[in-house]
C-alpha cells in the first residue's frame, strides 16, 4: 500500500478498495458500489442516527426521489444553487414527460410542498422529520470516494418551528447531537460560520462541521442551516398562532453523509489500512487461532471465546479459515481496520490466557482467561477514545494562527486569520491565497487586526484548501 | 371508514392513510410518502430480511441507482420486457450527457457487468447477494399505494452458481426463506410456476407467490426466477472450473417489494382499520390508563407496567396525552392495527390486575400483575397464529375447483381450472374468462380434462384477475 504521509490521495484511493469498502469500477462517473463490508459500516452509523434522533423526538419519513420542475423552482436562490448540478428525467418508457422531473439534490423542494398541507396550527409545531436516502448531484469536478460523489448516501432533518428564536434553538441541540456523534466515530471537528458567498443556497446563515485530512485539506461533514421563513413563504407554509392569526414557520436543517465514513477513512487510517472505531466497527474483536499444532482442541477453545464474547454484545468474528496462514490473516483485519485481535495458541492454552493486540497502537496485552471479556470492554473503550485524542491532537496542530498573509505558505493546513469580516477584504484573502474562507468560528477571539483593512476585529478567518 | 367487505377498494385507499402509513398527495403520481408510522413497519420488515438473508450466507450490498443504456441494452428479452417502463435520465444540469442513463426496474443490468468483474474461479462460487433499494417503473395502468407504484420500495437477492443444479437448489432454499417470512408477517400463499407468455424477461422459468385479496383478486407478493445462462453469456460471467475450463455460471434472482405491507393491510384488516401481526409491529402492546380518578397513582402504575414490558423486551407504548378521552385512543390505536391493548384504571390497581383487549377477536382477557407479562407474550404467541390461520382459511375457500369454464363466473376468487398445459389452450382460457392465468402449481394434481382440448391432464391454471 502507498505510504499514507507521502501522498495521501493515493493511499486514500487505494484503501477505501483494498479494504473492501467499494468497487470503484462501476460504469458510471462518480457512482460506486457499496461492498458489503462498507455498507455494514455505514449501515452502523445509520442505525445509530435513527437512534438519536428518534432520542430526540425527531420522526423518520421517506420522500420521493422525484422532485417536478414546478415544485423545484419555487425559491429563488435554492434553484440558481442547485440547477447547474441537477440530473434530469425527461422520458418515462418511449413517452416525454409534460412536465420534467429532477432527481433530489436535497429534499427542501420534495418536502415542503408538504409541510404546507402538514402544518395548520401551532399545535402542529415543532414539526421534526429526518430521512436517510441517496441524492444526487451532477459533479463536474473530479469525484472521489464518500467525498464528491455523483450518488451520495444523505442523511437530512428538517424541522419547523413557530418563531425564529425555537428555531435557533434546534440548531443548538442540533450541535448536540452532532458532539455526540463525532464521539461516536472519533472524529475531530470546528464548527464554523460560513460566509455569505458560501452558504446554502436559500439559508439566511450556514454552519459547518469542518474537520482536517492529514492532506491538510479541511472537509465539511455536517451542515445546520436556518431558514428563517425563506422557504415558507414560498412554498406558503403557514400555522394559525394562539391568537388566530396566520404566519410562517421558521425552519432549520442538519445534514450529513457518507462523508463521515471519508473522513474515519482519511483520519483514522494507517499505512497497514484503516482503523475502525470500535463503537461503529462490524467486528470489534477478530479471533485468529495460531494453529501449527493441537489444531483441534484450538479451534474449539475459540469457538468458546468467541460464543463467550457474543453473550457479552461483544461484536466478534472467528476466523477459522483453513487455507490462510496466521500472518495472513493478521495482514488481512489488520486492512479491514477491525480495532482488536485475538490470538490464541497451545502455549496461550497451556498458561490459560489469551493475546490482545491494539490495531491502535499495535500493543500487545496478555489476558487471563478469567478477566478477558472484561479486559477487552476497557481496552476497546480505550481504543475508541484514544483514536479520538490522537485525532484531535493532530487536527490542532494543522490549525495555526496567523497575524499576516505574507506568512501562509508557511500553513499546510487552516490558516486562522483576523478578518474585518467585510466581503471585499473576504474575497481578496481568497485571491492572493488562492485558498478559501471556510468559515469563522464561531466564538469571538481576542482583538486582533484585519489581514487586508488593517481593521480592528475580533473575527477569525479559517483560510484553507477545502475538498 | 368503508366497510371493507362491501367496497375493498375504497377501504383500501382510505385506511392506508387515515392509519398514518402513506400520504397520498405527493405531486408525481404514483409515488407517495412513507409516514413515520408506514416506514417503521416496513423497516422492520427489512431488519428481518437483513437477518435472515443472512443467517442463509447472503451479503448485503447496495449499488448505484442509474444504469446505463448501454449495459441495459445486452439482453435482447429483458429490454423488450422493460423499454416501455423506464424513467430516462437526459441532462445533467444544463447538458446532454452522452450516454442516457436509466433509473433501474430491477437492478439485473447494473450487477452483472460487476459480476463478470467478481467472478473469477470455482472458489468465488456459491456467490449470494442482496439489497433493499427503491426501483422505478414508468406505470401507465392506474397506481395503488404499495402495489402498483412508480417508486418501489424493493427487495432482490441475485446469486450465481457453477451448474444448474445448483442453482435449482438455491431456488428450493428461497422458498424455504419465503415460508418463514410469510409466518412473520402472516400471510398466506400458493406458490406458481407462471406461464411462459409471462415470465420474467430474461428467466428460463419464474415461480411467483400468489396471495388472493379480500377483493378476490390475486397479488404477486415474491418472485424466484431461474435465469440460466441468460445473463452470464451476454454479461459474460464466467468461471474456471476444476478443469481448467471456463465456464458461464447459473444465475438466480428472489425478489419483494411493499407489495408485502399492501398484502398485510389488505388481509388482515377489518372496519376497524389495520391489524399488524406482533412479530412486525412497531407496537406490540399499547398502554391506555384509564384516569377519571386517581390519576396520579395510574399513571404511575402505567409507567411501572411500561418499564416492566420494555425489560421483557416487548415493544410497548404509553397513551399518556392529557388532551384525548380513553375511548378516542381506543379508536386511534385500533385504527394503526396495534395487536393488543392493556387498559389500567383505579379499580384493576385494587385488584391488582390488568385488562388485555386483543386487536384481532376484541377478547378481553384479565392478568394479574403477577403473570401479566408472561400472558402478553402468549397472547402475542396467539395473536400472530390466530392471523395466519385465518387468513389461510379465508385463502383457500376463495379458490374454487371448477371443470368447465362454464361455471367460471360463480367464482370471485381463483378458479383451478384443468389446463393441458399448452399456450393455445392457455390463451383461449384466458380469452374467454376475461381472466389471467397466474400460474400453476408446482404439485402434479390428479389426471382431469384440460376445459378447452379436451386432453387428459395432470396440471392446473389458476385463472383469477391479478392486481
Amino acid at each position: 500500500m502507498e505510504h499514507k504521509k507521502e501522498d495521501f490521495s493515493e493511499w486514500y484511493n487505494e484503501v477505501v478498495e483494498s479494504a473492501g469498502l467499494v468497487d470503484k469500477r462501476y460504469p458510471v462517473k462518480g457512482m460506486h458500489i457499496w461492498r458489503p463490508y462498507g455498507w455494514k459500516i455505514m449501515h452502523n452509523i445509520d442505525t445509530y442516527f435513527r437512534e438519536i434522533f428518534t432520542d430526540y423526538s425527531h420522526e423518520e419519513v421517506n420522500f420521493p426521489l422525484l422532485v417536478p420542475e414546478t415544485e423545484f423552482k419555487k425559491e429563488a436562490e435554492h434553484i440558481r444553487g442547485f440547477e447547474n448540478e441537477v440530473f434530469w428525467v425527461t422520458h418515462g418508457g418511449l413517452d416525454e414527460l409534460d412536465i420534467k422531473l429532477l432527481l433530489r439534490p436535497t429534499s427542501e423542494t420534495a418536502m415542503y410542498p408538504m409541510f404546507s398541507l402538514w402544518i395548520r396550527s401551532h399545535a402542529d409545531l415543532p414539526l421534526k422529520i429526518f430521512q436517510i436516502v441517496n441524492v444526487f448531484r451532477y459533479e463536474t469536478k473530479q469525484t472521489r470516494t464518500f467525498i464528491r460523489m455523483r450518488e451520495v448516501h444523505f442523511f437530512e432533518a428538517h424541522t419547523a418551528h413557530r418563531t425564529y428564536e425555537e428555531a435557533e434553538k434546534q440548531i443548538k441541540e442540533d450541535i448536540e447531537i452532532w458532539k455526540k456523534i463525532a464521539r461516536k466515530l472519533a472524529l475531530p471537528y470546528k464548527i464554523v460560520k460560513k460566509v455569505e458567498w458560501d452558504k446554502f443556497p436559500g439559508a439566511i446563515y450556514s454552519l459547518g462541521v469542518e474537520t482536517v485530512m492529514p492532506s491538510g485539506r479541511t472537509l465539511q461533514i455536517a451542515t445546520f442551516h436556518q431558514y428563517g421563513q425563506n422557504f415558507s413563504k414560498p412554498y406558503d407554509i403557514k400555522y394559525l398562532n394562539e391568537d388566530g392569526e396566520h404566519e410562517y414557520v421558521h425552519q432549520t436543517t442538519f445534514g450529513m453523509s457518507e462523508r463521515l465514513l471519508g473522513a474515519m477513512v482519511g483520519i483514522h487510517g494507517d499505512d497497514r489500512g484503516l482503523i475502525i472505531p470500535p463503537e461503529i466497527a462490524p467486528i470489534q474483536v477478530v479471533i485468529v487461532p495460531i494453529v501449527t499444532k493441537k489444531k483441534k482442541e484450538v479451534l474449539e477453545e475459540s469457538k468458546k471465546i468467541r460464543d463467550e464474547l457474543r453473550e457479552s454484545s461483544i461484536k466478534v468474528h472467528l476466523d477459522d479459515r483453513d487455507n490462510y496462514t496466521p500472518g495472513y490473516k493478521f495482514y488481512d483485519w489488520e486492512l479491514r481496520g477491525v480495532p482488536l485481535r485475538l490470538e490464541l495458541g497451545p502455549r496461550d492454552m497451556e498458561k490459560g490466557q489469551v493475546v490482545l493486540v491494539r490495531r491502535d497502537s499495535r500493543e500487545k496485552i496478555f489476558a487471563s482467561r478469567e478477566e478477558y471479556v472484561e479486559k477487552i470492554k476497557t481496552v476497546l473503550a480505550d481504543i475508541q477514545d484514544n483514536l479520538y485524542n490522537r485525532a484531535k491532537k493532530d487536527m490542532e496542530q494543522k490549525i495555526v494562527n496567523i497575524e499576516s498573509l505574507d506568512e501562509i505558505d508557511n500553513v499546510e493546513g487552516v490558516a486562522a486569520v483576523p478578518w474585518c469580516g467585510s466581503e471585499e477584504c473576504g474575497h481578496e484573502i481568497e485571491d492572493r491565497t488562492e485558498r478559501r474562507i471556510i468559515g469563522s468560528p464561531i466564538e469571538e477571539e481576542n482583538a486582533k487586526k484585519c489581514v487586508i483593512c488593517g481593521k480592528e476585529t475580533r473575527k477569525i478567518a479559517y483560510v484553507a484548501k477545502p475538498y
